[in-house]
């Protein structure tokens, strides 16, 4: 085995990253219904976002987002709802159901991914260029940064949040 | 192009998940960078942990944890430097050297990884057990989640942290 490594094997595939993100998403789904209705769209600490503000971002930009890179269709940073100034959501319920129908969103388009689209430059949101996995871990990452945010929220409420390795 | 989709194809090799987990290293020591020093080993919300506790854990963990990877010894997660129940460190800058030193360990040990790793299930740091992909996303994600709840408390102290894409 010496000097045989694995210096440009595959870490991650296309089946395996959906699954990574759909695990993080019932996650952030959960750490949702973890908040008192009032408290999730009004909590804030240090002038920051309340919490459905960040988790209508993370939605927003996952079903645009998917939409982008299988239709090549971009719509404008501009446009996606957190853009908007606040949430046109007002239940936490709301916020859940769409929060789903995203889930079944990123689902139905997956497998649509075209053949080569990983290896592709795109300029998301007609704003962000870069390579379609790295333009996709943007989306995973910040919703793992924002909801690690509500996780704070919800300590500094006296709730205590989801484990972090519960995404089942 | 129709019917044909990316469906098995690669969605991060092994270059790009180095990559990937440096870039956000160097966000984070930016993070820590932007704390004063006194409140970086003493401020907290909701009975959280300072920031400086979160730094260790994921300073520790990406070290023992390359080190498991490449050799295949784990040590074992109650030796981990976070589970001593306080930071060893006792100044920013130490921690900071501290970090540096991971961040060669990690470029030293990748090009160790031995072929076909990344398709194996190890027990990491003798407790969890996984394939070498999803255990070390969990230190990435780990990282960014506490970092995110770094930039809380940044705010909280009314200091404006870097941009989360400032990973350079």
């Amino acid at each position: 085995m010496k000097n045989v490594t694995a210096n440009e094997e595959t870490v991650i595939q296309s089946s395996a990253f959906l699954d990574h993100w759909q695990g993080h998403r019932k996650l952030t789904r959960k750490v949702i219904e973890a908040f008192p209705e009032d408290q999730f769209f009004t909590f804030s600490i240090g002038g920051m976002r309340p919490f459905a503000e960040m988790v209508l971002e993370m939605a927003s930009m996952a079903s645009h987002g998917m939409n982008g890179v299988v239709t090549g269709h971009w719509t404008h940073v501009k446009e996606l709802g957190h853009h908007s100034g606040k949430s046109t959501f007002s239940t936490k319920q709301e916020l859940l159901d769409y929060w789903d129908e995203v889930t079944g969103i990123i689902e139905n388009y997956w497998p649509q991914i075209p053949e080569g689209k990983f290896g592709e430059v795109v300029k998301a949101f007609g704003e962000y260029e870069g390579e379609v996995p790295g333009i996709m871990l943007y989306w995973v990452d910040n919703e793992i940064h924002h909801r690690g945010q509500g996780y704070v929220y919800l300590r500094a409420l006296g709730i205590e949040p989801p484990g972090f390795w519960d995404r089942y």
